[in-house]
């Protein structure tokens, strides 16, 4: 991964800050003949949009995606990539930058504006700029592509901790995950989160989560040693979404507290290659994918922007008090469920025609 | 990262079986004019030697390394880098592959045997070939040279949980983590280890462990939005470490249960930049490096190389059970330290040449 | 270079087709605190824009730019680059596509038309789709940001081969390229090649050509072995353009007939480090710059696009005859001179960023 | 390609100076089950081995190289890859750096001398250190293993210009290539050559050359639009090559002269696909191969170690005189015969995986 690019064979680059005049993504290295529509992209994007429930930012987009390029029409009528890259654009429509005087010159604690400024010498304050979770619309729009890739895998993410709130695992159902607007595949700990998110949005507070995306039907293979690691790539893209500060695989830090004998997936004889008795690897052994779902988590920390002043500096050095206003999300861990499972999708896709490059 | 090479411009390649003649690490990209002798390498490797206490595994390998290209005598007689490629070589010495008839057929759970064979069609059984831990040392070799780039920058690590038993934060002691074999930082904890792994060596066992390794002295700055985030690279370099099966940064999985007024970092004026007022970022914000401590946390699972049987399948699909014999490590977390604190130092070098490129 | 990126610190993807919605380029790397206006861009594309004299395509295209991202007002107004990926978008306007039935089934004879359809399976061929010329518009955008960059670099570019009429060396006059349609710095040459192609283009042929680039003020020491040779990416480069057959370096092809003797560059003591007294090496040695001006030249084969019925197959395999009817230019060598000087720029600006961040 | 390394999926990277311990490279994501013995190896290295003939340096170098990793026994016995990167080391044993007195300090004209000084401020001044001929020995070891990965394909390379003096095509014959000390393809110029490189020899001289490169059996397909074209990767793998000036495919620089109805290659429908007239694209059109042989040539500069005294600097800037005693070649375009078909090889192996990542 460099810059605003990742991924070897199936590159993903995206540009654009939260309150300029548009943000998208280029796909390189896509395979050809595989049908995609911009309204497939589409659904995908609408599940990350902002405002559609009280759990998250009140901001207004309509986040349209449009295909400019990497798309033609084959000898059957179907609109199919031709192996070009993908370029794939979403305007921003509803970015009112007048809010955004104070933090011009504020550092707002918890953000990159201090950090910005310090490196480049110039920051695009507006909304967070190129550091906005907004960016995250371009990977959601990418990971669509990429699913089309591998379509094969199934990739589904769920909300399993909001806050010090955990789901019972053994009522995990993944249709519950669509019916309500948490991403919690239980039932009952939705009712109890959508309370708890209540108590922290009016508090003008914020709070952390945990999320679980796990693909499944990805056979044994894909990955590469030892430093293209299937699992490393996957840390490394959950990792650099934002507000992101932990990633584990599988039986993941929980793993160091368990035995030889516990921890080691057992296997027999299964119809095709192995059954594995468990899953602690989360379907990933020395960095390659063993054929189990692969199972991966990650923490999302509280966003910063809360009403309750803090404590900070301005650009001259000078301390003094922050507040942010404006339309923010009491818990980001809910829209990160779709921009996990994008990412999950991107890896994949690209460790795919890795494979399939260096194995035939 | 891409299959045995990782950075961009500090950029490592690795290679060598467990058991074969020997293994390396090219470094590319060394600035020039650092000086390097092969004998500040060594010291890196002999903390990571095998064979060095009852909590290892008791193959002997003197781990010597030579420095084959990219070093030169200045004007003034030093040995220095020339800009060239560094070449670092390990023979390995203690083979004794007599003792791997059995496991060239049989799957180890836990282990990456199944994964290869149904991968490549080809495995070298011998000692676990490419997937073995023994490619650390050239990690470890690599990383003494990063840390010579980054003179500036102090990288230190310790074992901070085995299985159940975590450090007293309180007790925190780097001076400790020389005193001990097992790279413990608190004097206390590190006897109940001791008496601890020893049962669990004495079991034919093995269990898990979490390190942390700290790097002071990183200035602000270093990092890169959005994919080549500072975060995401040491999610992808520790991730890449064998048995490793998560990442945190600062409060990491901790920071899911934060509320937004708990977890940003305030500051006030110091004296030179920001002084920040706790450290839950770990010392990266928006994937850039804030001058805090880069505080990096991973565990690694136990090795599956026990003496209680395992069900397992062979190369022919059939069901059967398997004890791995041989020398192996009750607790591998140990021997991560020293290869944490290398792959910490060349993500660094890697970001500090990034970013000195794109910024100046 | 890979797919569609080139440039490792500097990198440019470009996207985007003949007749699709739209083509751009993404600069990611770019340093920040650059002034950047749209207008500066557009004063690059302008020279390369088709329909501007008699001697290239009649196609119509306003080629205007936008800079959708990476830019923003500093303190003082002005706007710069902010270290953020630079999106650069050109909306295709005159697409004429329904001209393009024929060559829908049949292949063009040195085309790309049969190797796309032969590797994708699928091809948009609509004035060439990927492959046309019309990415190269892409490529001096980039180009624009790229001289930026490097400001204290001049590149000029030049016709100096027309078919079989070569400048006359002791009349070349950087002048005299801004006064002709040609870009030929040989005003009597200009005049005859005027006649020359009038003929080419009323016979509805076309006509090959050489174009040189000439970079000065490239400091010594831009470059770096022994893959990432500063004439190795600028022989990337410029073959990557469409139509180019050959590049050369400095004497080029005629060292092969130079002694030992002849071809070496003597050195005498200069102001600034040695004064040479010949530039038969081109301003690269050993892949490095040595200070001198950069001095590459590229050949560009006749368009196949050409009145003359050609030979050739149809997509079913069978035989039959094409006419490439359209607007196209007589001597695509003319247009190419911009699309040289951008990718010189493109090569040098990386180069310049990769030196400093290895050498500081 | 990046400092020491090229090639994407099938990478390699090269170290070792010319007077340092060893040589060698790392070939990095070599499909696995793929034959190899040192001993093929070592027959390509043999024929770029110096000391052969009277037309080559005199230095006695062995040249034998080690696979140290990356190759294991399959099931039958047979020694294969397995998909790790392959180790290849070749030891230097004649060095004489005894006789590099003078050039420590004197920048020879022609040579990288000055510019590596210039950029790193250091420099292995022995033999040319990193910057001599001697690391091509590394590319031919590469190049071996790249044939095998690309069996079906035959690589063949040949001299075609000495001076001024150039081959008869119609007396073109491969068997004669392997008949003479030359690589020269045409028996009447090989001895005609042989006088005439007598004479240069005898002169304390040194002369340029062409050399063509032929691959035959490459598929249609191979290669990617717009910046990772087949033909862009062969130009920079030749201009990467010591020495080398220029680089062209098909007709190349005389395509400059040629007419659009000269030029394209007319099809008919032949048994598999086109049947080609003519070969002007040399085997590449839009950047991917066509089925016909890929036809490269590249000019290689005289050496600039003669007997003549030339004038130049030191490193103090002080003018001087200064003649490069030692053992060098007179022609060093024989030697890079089989070094531009390693390149040639390692290119197509690249693109070969590469094309099957992507399409499959």
């Amino acid at each position: 991964m460099s810059h605003n690019s990742f991924g070897h064979l199936f590159r993903v680059t995206t540009f654009g800050e939260s309150h300029g005049l548009a943000l998208g993504a280029i796909v390189d290295g896509c395979p050809p003949n595989i049908p995609l529509e911009a309204q497939e992209i589409q659904g995908f994007l609408d599940k990350r949009k902002p405002g559609q429930s009280r759990f998250t930012t009140q901001r207004r987009e309509a986040d349209e995606v449009k295909i400019l390029s990497g798309v033609f029409a084959d000898r059957d009528g179907r609109q199919v990539t031709t192996g070009a890259p993908v370029a794939l654009v979403i305007e921003n429509t509803d970015q009112r930058s007048k809010d955004y005087g104070e933090i011009a010159d504020k550092y707002r604690p918890g953000h990159a504006d201090y950090v910005y400024d310090a490196k480049y010498g110039v920051r695009d304050y507006r909304g967070g700029g190129r550091s906005s979770a907004r960016e995250t619309a371009a990977r959601v729009a990418a990971g669509a592509v990429a699913r089309k890739v591998i379509a094969g895998v199934t990739i589904r993410g769920a909300l399993v901790q909001v806050g010090p709130h955990r789901i019972d695992r053994a009522r995990f159902d993944w249709d519950e995950v669509e019916r309500n607007q948490l991403f919690c595949p239980d039932a009952r700990a939705a009712e109890l989160w959508a309370d708890y998110l209540d108590n922290v949005r009016k508090d003008g507070s914020s709070i952390g989560a945990v999320i679980e995306i796990v693909a499944e039907g990805v056979p044994v293979g894909w990955g590469a040693p030892v430093y293209g690691k299937l699992d490393a790539d996957l840390a490394a893209a959950m990792m650099s979404i934002n507000a992101v500060k932990g990633v584990e695989i599988g039986a993941g830090f929980a793993a160091a507290e368990l035995t030889g004998e516990d921890n080691a997936d057992e296997m027999r004889a299964g119809q095709n290659g192995p059954q594995f008795l468990s899953n602690n690897a989360g379907g990933v052994l020395g960095g390659i994918s063993t054929g189990q779902p692969i199972v991966v988590r990650f923490a999302v920390k509280p966003t910063s922007s809360i009403l309750t002043p803090r404590r900070t500096i301005d650009r001259f050095g000078k301390e003094t008090d922050i507040v942010t206003k404006g339309r923010h999300d009491p818990c980001v861990g809910i829209r990160a469920v779709p921009v996990g499972e994008a990412m999950m999708a991107c890896v994949l896709a690209d460790h795919f025609l890795r494979h399939r490059g260096q194995v035939g």
